[in-house]
């Protein structure tokens, strides 16, 4: 039976809030062995715990706020809208891609599609 | 090639355009003949343009307003989110999806899958 809309909803927010303070070894733990991410969309796809450890370390001490705008819930994946607000000296990056992720029956994480662009970052 | 992000956010803001005045036939016609329709994620998926077709036209007739919330778009695929608003007698009915749409070289939608479930239904 797939994972419930409440258990992924959980997962998706422990995500987002990871993304913003937590370590990329906290973010692996959300991933399936064999998980895969394309993060943007259109790039190399990453499959498996190394290769998504060492995307999610170049974001390690980063000064980083993170928040969930909306997700959407259905037949055990979901599409969510979030908002990543990084500060580097006097500047603010602001990103908010939409991500879509498949789940396994226990709610872990079996793959992550991340649709953004360059040109949808915004510079303050 | 693949089509180009401006191709690709015309035929999204066409779509969402449509959903809410065209006919079932306009919709289609944005469609390649062997795509793939799965609204909502975790329904059966209908290829193709008769059941494609079939599927748009029980949106026919209805009293719609749609509007474009905001899209994603790389790799020549695209994620949005959009509000469908439908008004019935006395009630309205707001829904508003994350749609993932990929697309062939010319921009014509070769697939679609939309993010909701009837718990997102908001009912006013």
């Amino acid at each position: 039976m797939s994972a419930s809309p409440e258990r992924i909803r959980e997962v998706v927010e422990r995500y987002v809030a990871l993304v913003g303070t937590g370590t990329a070894d906290e973010i692996v733990a959300l991933y399936a062995e064999d998980a895969t991410v394309e993060d943007p969309i259109g790039s190399d796809v990453r499959t498996g715990h190394a290769a998504i450890r060492e995307f999610y370390a170049t974001l390690e001490g980063l000064d980083q706020e993170t928040r969930l705008i909306t997700a959407r819930i259905g037949g055990g994946q979901a599409a969510f809208h979030f908002e990543i607000v990084t500060k580097a000296g006097e500047k603010t990056y602001t990103l908010s891609p939409i991500d879509v992720m498949t789940f396994d029956d226990d709610g872990v994480v079996t793959s992550m599609r991340a649709y953004w662009a360059d040109t949808d970052m915004v510079v303050g």
